[in-house]
C-alpha cells in the first residue's frame, strides 16, 4: 500500500493551520482555504441556485449529460464549510458516476443550531421531489434518479434528512453514501478514546466543542441529531466508509450495526490506516482513489437496480 | 426485491426437517441431505484428496485451469456438515472467480470439540504453503494466490485460523471472505433475542447445545473459539456478509468492528430480509445472487491487489 502517502497525510493533518475547536470565525477561513486552494479542473461547472429557499451549488462536469441527481452535504461540524468546499470531492464523485451534483449550503451554527440544518436539507429534499421531470435530473417519482451523499457532518445530517423524510412519508432516493458520518454527538463511540492517538485530524475535546454549537439546547442524543441512536427501518441502501484512523470510527460502525439491525441493506467500507475523509486525498492517495471507485460503483449499481424494479 | 422468493425460502427452512438442536447423528444426515439433494452441474469435478494428514475435497470446474485456491470451511456449528456439503455453493465461487476450491473436512465436535477443527485447519493451511510451486495453485511465496472462506461455522474458523497463523508468524492469504460468521460461542450478540422472531433457521437455545458440543471443557470466550473477542490486527482484507433476518447477525457485525478497531481492511455487507447462509439460495433468490457476485468481485479484486503489490 501507499504507506509513504499516508504518512505525509498524517504530517499535512498534524502540522495543519486548522483547529477544530477554535474560534469559529477564524476556523471557517482557514477550512475554506483548505478545501479550495487548489483549482478544480477546467471542465467542471459551479452553478449558484436556490431549492426550496435554501442556497444550493450544482456541480456538473462540462459535456456530461447527467440524468442523476447527487443531494451533497457538506462536512465541517456543522460550524465550518460550505457547499462550495465540498466542490473538488463532489466533482470527482460526479465525473466518476456520470451524475450531477446539488450541494447545500445549509445553514451553520453556532449561528443556527439544530434543527436548523436539517431544516434546509428538508427544504432542499422537497423541492428536488417537486422538480420531477424539471431540472434537476428529471426525478422519477420515486426519485430514483437520486441520491443523499454526506461527508463528516454532513453524513450525519443526510442520515438525519432520510430518517426524517421517511417520517414525513417522502419517497426515498435510490442510496445513501456517507463518508466519516460524524452521527453520534454525545461523543459517547469508543474509538473517540481508543483512536485518539492515531486520529491526526482532530481530538475529542475539540469535537466537543463544536457538538455543543449544533447542539444547543437541545439533547444531544436526539435521533435527528445523533443518528446512531436512530431507527432506520425503511432507509435505502447506505454505504458507509470510514478510515480506522478515525476517532469517529465507532460513529460509522455502530450506524452500519443499527442500519442492519433495522433491515437495511447496508455496506460499512472501513480501510485502514488512514485518517477521517480519506476520499479527498484520491489524487495522492491509493486508498483514497480505490474508496472512491466504490463508492461510484455503488452508487450507479444502486440507480440501476432501482431502475430495474 | 424478490419478497415472493424470500417468503418461500423463509416457508422453507420454519417447515424443513433441520433440528439444529436435536440428536447429533440424526441431524447429520439430515443436514447433509438438505445440502447434497440437488446434484451438481455436470461440469463441476470433486477430487478428494488429503493435505497436511487432512482429508479435504478438491472442487474445481471442468475446463478452468485455475490458478488461484480457495481454502473452504463448511457450515453446521462445528458438529454437522462436510467438505461435501459446501460443494454447491463453492462450485458456484470457483465458477465466478476462475479460482479452484479447497474443502476441508475437518474433525467434527462433540466427538472431537475445539482446538480439534482449528488444529485441521491449521495443518491444511501449512500444507498448502509448502506446497508453493506444487499442485494447489501454483502458491506464491506469500500465498498471494489463496483466501480462505467460511460459512456460518466455517466462518468463525477461518477467522480463528487466520488469528492462528498470524500468531504463529505464517504469511497470511490475499483475503478472507466470511458468510454468515459463527464467532461467539457466547451467544451474546443482541441479535440472539432482537432477531428470534424473525429468523427461520434456528433459534438461540438450538446453538447453545451445539456451542457446547464444540467447546467442551475450554472458554467458550476464548477468541480462538469466539473471535469477536480476538485482535485481528494483521488479518488480510475481509468482506463478512450476512443477512439481516440471522439471529447470528450481530457475529458478523461485531466481527467487522472488531477488524476496524484492528486497522484491518473490511467491508461488512448485510443484505436485509433473508435469513443465514441466503447466499446458498443464489439461483432460486435475487439477493444470494447479487451478494455472491459482490464476493466473487471483491475475491479478484484482492488477488488482482495483492499481485500489483
Amino acid at each position: 500500500m501507499s504507506s509513504e502517502q499516508r504518512e505525509a497525510l498524517d504530517t499535512l493533518f498534524r502540522t495543519g493551520p486548522l483547529e477544530i475547536g477554535g474560534d469559529h470565525l477564524k476556523q471557517r477561513e482557514v477550512f475554506t482555504r483548505m478545501l479550495t486552494s487548489r483549482p478544480l479542473p477546467d471542465d467542471v461547472v459551479l452553478a449558484p441556485r436556490e431549492l426550496g429557499g435554501v442556497p444550493v451549488l450544482e456541480i456538473s462536469i462540462d459535456g456530461v449529460a447527467a440524468d442523476d441527481t447527487l443531494l451533497w452535504f457538506h462536512g465541517g461540524f456543522y460550524v465550518l464549510g460550505s457547499a462550495r468546499t465540498s466542490a473538488a470531492l463532489a466533482a470527482n464523485l460526479a465525473r466518476r458516476t456520470g451524475m450531477r451534483v446539488i450541494s447545500v449550503d445549509y445553514r451553520l451554527a453556532p449561528e443556527h443550531p439544530h434543527p436548523a440544518a436539517l431544516d434546509d436539507a428538508l427544504a432542499v429534499y422537497g423541492a428536488l421531489l417537486d422538480e420531477a421531470g424539471g431540472g434537476f435530473g428529471r426525478v422519477a417519482g420515486d426519485w430514483a434518479k437520486g441520491a443523499v451523499v454526506g461527508e463528516s457532518a454532513g453524513a450525519g445530517l443526510a442520515a438525519a434528512l432520510l430518517v426524517a423524510a421517511r417520517d414525513q412519508g417522502l419517497p426515498m432516493p435510490a442510496a445513501g453514501v456517507l463518508f466519516s458520518p460524524y452521527a453520534d454527538l454525545t461523543l459517547s463511540g469508543p474509538s473517540m478514546t481508543g483512536k485518539a492517538n492515531v486520529d491526526p485530524s482532530f481530538t475529542a475535546e475539540a469535537v466537543a466543542v463544536r457538538a455543543r454549537d449544533y447542539v444547543g439546547t437541545a439533547d444531544a442524543a436526539h435521533p435527528l441529531i445523533s443518528p446512531v441512536f436512530a431507527e432506520l427501518r425503511g432507509l435505502p441502501p447506505l454505504l458507509i466508509q470510514a478510515g480506522s484512523h478515525e476517532v469517529l470510527l465507532d460513529d460509522a460502525v455502530r450506524l452500519a450495526a443499527r442500519a442492519a439491525r433495522d433491515d437495511v441493506a447496508v455496506t460499512l467500507d472501513v480501510t485502514p490506516g488512514v485518517p477521517h475523509l480519506f476520499q479527498a486525498f484520491a489524487g495522492v492517495l491509493d486508498e483514497g482513489e480505490t474508496a472512491l471507485r466504490r463508492a461510484a460503483d455503488f452508487l450507479t449499481g444502486s440507480f440501476a437496480s432501482k431502475a430495474a424494479r
